[in-house]
């Protein structure tokens, strides 16, 4: 006998905007497993319960945690901020469990989340109302030339660009490529928005331009929206057009 | 004096799936303003008030009488499904505020929500840990040679790519004009998820592959996703691998 695996997506970190789904099934879990950053968010709604807080880059660890604890017939919560589905804990926990043998695979389901592209884009204004590419700059687990390629891939087919963890204390020097990538195809006046602590304590929200927002303050809570060839900004909104105006002038 | 506008991402339609801050700002509006079919999918929170709902393909108008009756000091809520932000309601609203006179432009919020792809990627498994591009194939208001243009370069950047507006009744050769395309660059036998109706009834899921997936049942309530060239199908799950095992062997 087996208990089951929620993996959920949490949103940004404030239970506004975390779906009652997600919220269901933290409250009826009995187990807690997560980056000890993400359990903080929400401390009312995990008291009493058993926690596995594991540090970052202990993935696979608090993986098999979780998938152990599923097995000793608990309802284990695995929690991520934003949406579990993306760069989140999904697929290392599904993976570990399709490796078991199926008589011992706990019953398992993914919960999504607002990400963080979701969250930054609604304080900019409108900026994801065409076509995107979400790119994670963190070459811990991605080799940097895949990821640079898929930058200039990017920049190339005009997409708005999403970038997520742009910058963390040892690894400052990523985002300054990727800038120069970009501007080798993008006009240098290209609206850019950062948010940092989106929906959390601290949320900030700056507009600035390809050219200078690498002198703005990004951290590993910040998500950067780089606009496309249409983008614009207006009393400190970045909107992308979807091009209702020019279907209707045709 | 001005009313407030909210548009609102409802998610994918079902209450469970729509975030606290969306059900509040729905159920605080005097005035509802939205394609009927998303009205439609919230009866139990428009009940009693006044609402404007248009057709598709009045979006303008939509945007006009939701800011004429804010202006009139009624508190607004703009639904879009899936996340207003995402080839929402969001950039045109703004964008028709920000064009009036500051003295009678009402106060508007974006509330983010579950996008369809967010949706569609939880019912599949995992298909989102790395790099993705969110392409729309609506030739509507897009030109066809961009949407083309962008699959390929998602394609040469090994993204995993969503596909919304994947085909209608009117339109239904782009999706094979899109499979070349990715069959150009990507294995024939790369998985490709189809999540038709996520999170609402009649909710199906499909995992094909790039060769075949065009002979499945696809409409304009699909969300399609192509795996990069790491994805897997295991137990009729995908997965996108994050490179957590290649990292521990190096």
């Amino acid at each position: 006998m087996n208990g089951k695996i929620s993996i959920v997506g949490l949103g940004p970190g404030n239970v506004e905007d975390m779906t009652p789904r997600a919220r269901a099934a933290v409250e009826s879990a009995d187990v807690i497993a997560g980056y000890k950053t993400y359990i903080n968010l929400i401390p009312e709604l995990v008291a009493g319960k058993k926690i596995i807080a594991t540090a970052m880059m202990q993935e696979i660890e608090r993986a098999q945690l979780a998938i152990a604890e599923a097995q000793k017939n608990f309802s284990v919560a695995v929690i991520s901020s934003g949406d579990a589905g993306i760069y989140g804990m999904a697929g290392l926990v599904i993976e570990k469990i399709l490796e078991l043998p199926k008589e011992v695979q706990p019953k398992f389901e993914v919960i999504a989340g607002i990400s963080a592209v979701n969250s930054a884009a609604a304080i900019l204004g409108a900026p994801l109302m065409h076509d995107f590419a979400v790119i994670s700059l963190s070459d811990l687990l991605t080799d940097w030339e895949l990821i640079k390629k898929r930058v200039e891939c990017a920049a190339v087919g005009d997409f708005v660009i999403a970038l997520y963890n742009p910058k963390s204390k040892k690894r400052v020097a990523n985002i300054e490529e990727v800038q120069k990538i970009l501007l080798k195809h993008k006009d240098k006046k290209t609206p850019v928005g950062i948010v940092t602590n989106a929906g959390r304590d601290g949320e900030k929200k700056i507009i600035s331009t390809l050219e200078n927002f690498t002198q703005e303050e990004i951290n590993m809570f910040s998500l950067v929206l780089i606009g496309n060839s249409k983008t614009f900004v207006k009393n400190n909104f970045m909107i992308t057009p979807r091009g209702y105006e020019k279907k209707i002038l045709v």
